[in-house]
């Protein structure tokens, strides 16, 4: 469309390059992500039956047509980024432009056409649940769109964590640095040990319980509360050594007829958000039942509000262990 | 280093930030790449005893280090990215510091402490060998600091062209589109089109003989040269279907006492430059010896200089097949 409408810029060119679209790629072919929103969706036209919805960052307009095909009355898609331009495009080719309407601005400004919606669908979800995501704009949109007795889509997130044994991988992406051939490249190291790895985490390798760091009703939270401190407690389950820290996120559908759950844990089917890993510095000998404790804290950076700063302080005390530590993590 | 002399900057942050050292991991990490680049300076000794080097985008500094461990007398390495106060510590940590010198600029811009150099080294090279390629920077530090008799690592670079076999992924990338969960999707077909895909291609998908479109001397060749046009014939080695064109690079040190070389092709251990793959927009039938004949011709995006603009004419006739094509592909 916007080729229709002005020429193109170096920009428009650019969001027209594969580098930008790549990701939405990435996203459409994640089928456990795609599926999940497509099973709540189309699995619940009861919901959405002459109804009015804002797909909140609509990217390829994926969930605006899934909802257009339940039954929406109106599905309005709002998105910062020139893939709108596509959207729209796609939308038109699919015959749904009666239905979908696309706005490209921030949903801080967007003005929409109607002034309440009834329900608000949203795929905001970022690594580790929270970085870069969108998820204070889905609470802006509930709290400027959302009519009374309105639902958003999904309306639950659980943040966990478990400990991992993960020595090879451990050693390749933290150990590899003290002989470079032949070099030693300690400030790298460093860097690697301070941020956290996203990366697929086998399901055998969890070697404690799981624990809850955060549970998100997206119907209710507010922004502030998105920055937090918790504790922790990981039991284990067998004898062997913890490497490090998996974290990983369930999300939950439960206005469905039937809860649309998915996780993104180690024991679930791949997607693309893969899992987080955080390593320790020491490796820790652990015994069944004998205990990880520790806090989780988690904010924004102050210098660079999309980084994500995350500290763990844990102490591990048992048999054949006594380590504790302090560690500073920032996603970027 | 840079935090000893002044105070960090949120862009400075961004450089020392996992996203930015991520690529230098994987460029050390790529085997084939970095012990090619070990074997020609500690294996040729004989080249460096005591001259000067210029490293032309030393990265981490792991180019300079062997060629001081080889025995330069002084090693300049120019990067322009942040990376290089990373250089810095770790040149210092591996107390090379002495004959190392880390200079943060761009090649066209930037003062040596010395007049003219005795080799220049370079790991200059890109996706399809030119994209977003650093060649033009070598030929300037050539053209600016190589003393008369003077030598550049590598100084030999060929690409080359090859049909292949890949219904499969061709399926996956292209015919996608036409069904996105029950919707179509032509625009972003168009775009999965016209982008050069950067993937592995196994030997076995390889079913004509390989083209040279460019040979490249590096101590000779002119940066108007890095845009040509060249014909090519493909010639079926078996009977198969083409589904496109498979591009890579190989890469010679002819200084060495015994020349050292490696090849990104299918049939060459995996690199992190993979291969490069232009679907077309046929499947084409082909019989052994039967051939496709056509001319490549690559230059800089007129718009965005970055990008590579890739035209293919080829014309396919044979017993079972007659096809022309002119395809139009922005490396972006």
């Amino acid at each position: 469309m916007t080729n229709q409408e002005t020429a193109p810029t170096a920009k428009d060119y650019y969001f027209d390059s594969y580098a930008h679209f790549g990701i939405h790629e990435e996203m459409l072919k994640d089928s456990v992500r795609t599926l999940a929103y497509k099973d709540a969706i189309l699995g619940n036209k009861h919901l959405f039956k002459d109804k009015i919805v804002l797909d909140v960052g609509c990217g390829t307009g994926i969930l605006s047509m899934f909802c257009a095909k339940a039954g929406a009355k109106m599905v309005i898609g709002v998105d910062m980024s020139d893939i709108i331009h596509k959207a729209r495009e796609i939308v038109k080719e699919n015959n749904l432009s009666e239905i979908v309407t696309l706005i490209q601005g921030k949903i801080e400004e967007v003005e929409l056409p109607v002034p309440k919606v009834d329900i608000i669908v949203s795929e905001w979800m970022g690594y580790f649940l929270l970085y870069e995501s969108m998820l204070n704009s889905v609470l802006v949109a509930r709290d400027r769109f959302l009519a009374p007795g309105g639902i958003i889509l999904p309306d639950k997130a659980t943040l966990l964590l478990a400990g991992i044994e993960d020595a090879e991988y451990k050693d390749e992406k933290i150990s590899y640095w003290d002989n470079v051939y032949g070099f030693k490249m300690s400030c790298l190291k460093e860097i690697a040990l301070k941020e956290p790895l996203v990366d697929t985490v086998e399901a055998k390798a969890v070697m404690t319980t799981a624990a809850v760091l955060k549970e998100i009703d997206i119907m209710t939270v507010k922004e502030e509360e998105l920055s937090f401190k918790t504790d922790f407690e990981l039991k284990a389950t067998r004898s062997d050594f913890a490497h490090g820290f998996v974290g990983y996120f369930d999300i939950e559908f439960s206005f469905c007829h039937k809860p649309v759950r998915f996780s993104t844990g180690p024991h679930a089917k791949y997607t693309h958000w893969k899992q987080t890993v955080f390593y320790t510095h020491n490796d820790l000998i652990m015994n069944p039942n004998e205990s990880i404790k520790g806090t989780l804290s988690l904010k924004p950076n102050e210098r660079n509000p999309r980084d994500l700063d995350i500290l763990i302080d844990f102490k591990c005390a048992g048999k054949d262990c006594n380590v504790s530590e302090s560690l500073k993590f920032q996603m970027s």
